[in-house]
């Protein structure tokens, strides 16, 4: 992360991530299953509580953890030698009973769980800000008319409305997909060695130490990786959406287009050598995360294939891909929001393009109401060979097609921006209306 | 494809992914195009069916197409050209409505979701095959102990039942996925040159085309590609499943282990030097696809960058790579089918296996039972250390315990394989009750 | 491949990957491997004559093969079954020495070697063509000023020739890599069941085999994959700099940039719905590839951890990734090279839009001038703010500078484009004369 | 990389990219290019020697730095900002010099070059470590007999000195490869705002800042980004072999192979639940980082298609990338070191092995045998049918044979081990040889 750690990033969520928090995790995983352990009997309830009380980041070493990590494979077992000590010595009888019957992937796979709970809780809240922005941007530009493009051409009108109802309609889905997901992914992994659960972690203990973290029980998944690589897939998708956000408005940032910008803040975007530049440098801190996502979760899809039980080498590929995932996930909805949220418009730029290429754009309009009388490959033909008269001799579509006396009444309707944009107003006011609520929030 | 079209593939899959049914899926959304149109009195219902009846794929050259498509840039534009000009020769007013308003994509992407329809039909049944296959495998092997490996080590015992039931929480969590995502996949694409829909594509005339396709309606998404990707990354995670399966047994098919065995057939997994070998040859090609796909779900997620209102390359990126994902899990599903059905079980080996320690493999229990009265450490610590005798002495732990007159009473009982296979049972019979309606075919 | 066969992809090459071929390939090898053996006196010559004659592809059953390799698990087995019965059907004798002492694998990995030796003939020759037309590219264009552009903003002039000496340098840098890469990849796989050759596959036989062939002896490489992987990542870096080129172009053929397009042909490019638009076809194409290629190299790179001495899984990964890549890159190839022949290139536009910032872009000279009399970072603020007068006002920056009177003599001749340009010319200069012999074919 | 720093990673080559060092390089680029300026008389020396002295980490706050980047979009602006105002505060003239003509990107990719240099310096020490370590491996194990395994199958003998040589000469291949590819990649960065160069950054200039930094002169690779991806793909083959060579190991250290073994170390291996576990926890390590990598090294090949003549996105996603590639990478270099150091090999255990198939390893050595005197065919089929027999009666392959009067004298001889290992001596002999220089270390 290093120097980039504020770029790519975003604070909040990088603080989630650290390896006290990590810890911390693990910590309340250990003391919720020594809870859940005495409740159903296995040890009296004060040694649970001794327990819990001594899971505690403060306590644990974190340098010596990180060093020992390299002769036991993970980091759950430096740290319940540091907390079986720990506990030990207030209370020798209570020690007995840390990490009692549970493997080190039932405490990391559950802490990893306890990290995802938490990030989903931040992640709605940024997905729902970032929806009713989106909505607010079709609400507001839902008549402004520019150009919609197709392989990078000119192509035909749309509104800024429009296109920002595209973006909100990926925004959307995906916090659908969240939802579905969620009851897949926020599980407990409590199993035991090699999953079979024992004595010690009983059907009853798992189910009360799931309840106690507030996730959900399960069987072993010890090597049934499908619902990590579901969440990576989901924040790769999202990123894939974020993305494409990011490249329309820095493609529409360009100074041959200039329709839309990033927000301007005293010294950002500048160049170091040229002094009038306003580069997009939010859209390429959000690119670069898109660029870098797809083979993360990749590497989650690789990672699947984990030998029996319990994995050598696959399981361990999980770890710091999955963080990877959700903390660049994590940058680029923070920069959306920002970059949405600070988005500058200028409809007149827009509506100045639209006239770049003299009428050709109205070319389809054209096609179609002709098509009716001759049919469309007729039609097709006509207006192609018209389009080649106006721009060798540099003239508007309509003139010519004035001059070649096309049979047509009306034939300037068919130049105008909203003369075949009835459907998109009606896009984005059927996705107002559904999601109005949003709009207006609760007094 | 080639030579390994039936290696790596299902020949029935193949079929559905071959020139000619893409292009009838093209065809078949042009139809239903020119019918809703008509129902929405576009033009007379007779013209609609004359493009209907035209839209048939023995009518088109197909060489011609492939050879076109290099202007074009995409199958659409060729084939709308042949089938204006095979629907003229009929009926010339009918060939003016022939993909009248429609764009390049919305047939394209509309075939698309067509093929993965038919996809998903024949996919649900092969899963529900496999989930009432390993289901079955769990009933059958429910108290057949082996051992548990977790890093390639003989861990503790589980039986094989119970690594059945791994394997089939799996495939029943794809199951669930896949009935999550239908609602987001299976929708059509019918919005015009940029997305806005015009005259010709009304939302009354999208709803009815959805309608008569047997998908449901949508707005555009020819640049919001979510839905693509959440489906090529089920794929994946499925694929991952599969080949976690086939990673397994191809282990445990080990000359070594030789516990669990692809089905014989005559000429199978033999060697052409080595006449005595029985190579995993189906869990091979289930492999090398598990390994294969993951690339590709990247290239699916870096392609969703979609420039404005259609890309110029990502979308074209998207074409044959999800078709090869299709196409390799379903080989991967079809093989897994076989591999499972006719899987031979070795259980004596599995027992003889569980004996290879000396005992070993039982320490935890030991462990686990004399935590309770020296603590877990001290516990874990004697343990390891009579673990270490047995070693360097050659004999069975059981053995050096007794000699070392361990304050444990009973100690032959930790020392069988199921003495701590209560829970495993449970999670089997859980799994079973829960799905057993699977198990029982209706009469 | 299917429908986009020659969208994406080179004829040409294609049929390098027919199945027909890849069996002339391994029959080559099988032929080879015989004449060597006879060579070194395992057998009579004429026998190996008898062998050679009948490796021909038009005796094989090629539906028959393909069916059987999902029990043999690979196209060598039932190959060399086919093979052995028609050489029985001549001679007894000699149908003892087919395949002797070979195994599967050394026959598909010599055969693929094979296949990319005539590749690289191809490519070679492609690349070289390339080359040229970049050089006179640099040539034609040395001196025709356009703007530079970073993060997609207008920075400051270069020229056009100055931009192709880019391309053309990451064309070079590959020629040379391949030069390099040669030595590594193109050797013989001739190492039996186990890759410690034996009897009939001494050393001598090896290396004469590999002389035959035309490609180099080397001891067994069957589970050691880094020259596979190493031509991968050449295609995949050769596919980055095409598509690097492919962006560029499709982004100067934009509506509102304009400076650069394609090579117009009838038909091509044309949009089912705009009659007008001229959509960067080609550039889709290579852009698609070079999506592709990254996931599959990737894939490639994943293969590389073969178990032992054979891989059960990874080894069958490489086979159709190879060639997927192989094919891809061919087509990216070979449509670069009609991209860059029939470029068209409008110098005018471009000198029109070096003026469309009103003089920002020259706004660095001013500074670098500047800066000598002031300081660097006061001078980049002098500028700056000049620069935001000059946009506020809508006026030029040179008459916002004369107006403030900056103490600069000659202030005009900042604002020419080519005033810093000098490094430009030297940049391709150097180039031009480096490769001299390559604009002037010998005659 | 929190929490695992040590286990993934290598501690030395962790500090190489700490915040620090990679501030280290870009002053160190700053100072370098004031040297060569002041060198070419763009200003005094003296001042260049205030600038260079003021290149010094500890005089910059990086937490300051970090925050900036969010702004400028990358880590050269602030850093220049933080350097100019040091210098002017030992002298204003001074000040005017610092960066002078230089572009962010020449600064950054420059750095990376030197740390790319002071990596590469490191590993060609680790990696001919490596390799002697391998070579004694070959020498000391030439003749220990062990099984090879093809498709995890026990296939036919080899000794354990050919695995070794296996191993080598992916090492030694990537050695190699290193070696060429240097050429490409220490190269400079220093091209000014657009690639075109400028008067304070004349052809001279960018020599002779080249020179001073140890790496060579270039021009502007900006958007040309190859050197990179070969680099990157290089790490990742180099990987793949260290991957190939932990599976192997991982394989092998089986509880039911149990013929090599990760080195012992107090604590190492163990697992928190199963006292008696030796896990191949360095191994896992390793193959963790080679299942991650890959995925990398397809986001770096992506990262190529740079738009013009700076990426907006596409070049920010190289900086991470291309680090976690080069510590994975150092990591496993690091870690494989440590392996083959400590390597335990039972040679008894490789014996017994062998005679896990009651001979049926040695079936092909029969039927190569007898193949001479009845047709491969027809001894494959023959030797086939008493495989099947000795597996069902449970008999000794060779008691068959005799039991079957197999016509060839000496049947036992074909039951060693060594008698078909003659090449296997000659591959280890020829690479022992053509190495041993490296094997005798100078007095």
């Amino acid at each position: 992360m290093s120097l980039y750690s504020e770029f790519f990033y975003s604070k909040e969520i990088n603080d989630l991530f650290s390896d006290k928090q990590a810890i911390a995790f693990m910590l309340e995983t250990e003391a919720a299953l020594a809870r859940a352990q005495a409740q159903n009997s296995l040890f009296p309830v004060d040694l649970a509580e001794i327990i819990s009380k001594s899971c505690r980041t403060e306590l644990i070493d974190i340098d010596k953890l990180k060093s020992e990590i390299s002769l036991g494979g993970n980091a759950a077992i430096p740290l319940v030698h540091q907390l079986t000590r720990i506990v030990k010595t207030q209370n020798f009888e209570a020690s007995k009973y840390v990490h009692f019957g549970a493997t080190s992937q039932d405490i990391i796979d559950t802490a990893t769980v306890l990290s995802i709970k938490k990030y989903i809780d931040w992640l709605e809240i940024k997905l729902e800000e970032l929806s009713k922005m989106l909505l607010m941007l079709c609400q507001k530009y839902r008549n402004t008319p520019m150009i919609g493009r197709t392989l990078l051409q000119q192509a035909k009108p749309i509104t800024f409305g429009l296109k920002a109802a595209g973006w909100f309609s990926g925004i959307e889905e995906c916090s659908e997909q969240l939802k579905d997901l969620k009851k897949r992914l926020l599980k407990i992994q409590m199993a035991g060695a090699v999953g079979a659960g024992n004595a010690s972690i009983s059907k009853e203990i798992q189910i009360d130490t799931a309840q106690i973290l507030g996730i959900s029980s399960a069987n072993s998944w010890q090597s049934i990786r499908g619902s990590f690589s579901e969440w990576a897939a989901f924040l790769g998708i999202l990123s894939g959406n974020l993305g494409k956000m990011a490249k329309d408005i820095s493609l529409l940032m360009q100074t041959e287009v200039a329709e839309v910008f990033e927000g301007a803040a005293a010294g950002k975007g500048g160049s170091s050598t040229m002094p009038h530049k306003r580069n997009p440098v939010t859209c390429a801190a959000i690119l670069a995360n898109s660029t870098r996502i797809p083979g993360l979760v990749a590497s989650m899809l690789s990672s699947m294939l984990q030998e029996h039980e319990r994995s050598a080498g696959l399981w361990h590929a999980e770890w710091e891909t999955l963080n990877d995932i959700m903390l660049l996930t994590a940058g680029s909805v923070e920069k959306a929001n920002d970059l949405i949220k600070n988005l500058e418009v200028d409809a007149n730029r827009m509506a100045s393009n639209l006239e770049l290429t003299n009428g050709l754009i109205y070319a389809e309009n054209v096609s179609l109401a002709l098509s009716e009388k001759i049919g469309k490959v007729q039609a097709h033909e006509y207006v192609e060979k018209a389009c080649k008269t106006a721009i060798s001799q540099k003239k508007h579509l309509l003139e010519v097609l004035l001059e070649q006396k096309t049979e047509l009444p009306d034939l300037e309707k068919y130049f105008q921006a909203n003369y075949s944009l009835g459907s998109a107003y009606r896009v984005i006011d059927e996705i107002l209306q559904k999601y109005s609520t949003n709009l207006n929030p609760k007094p």
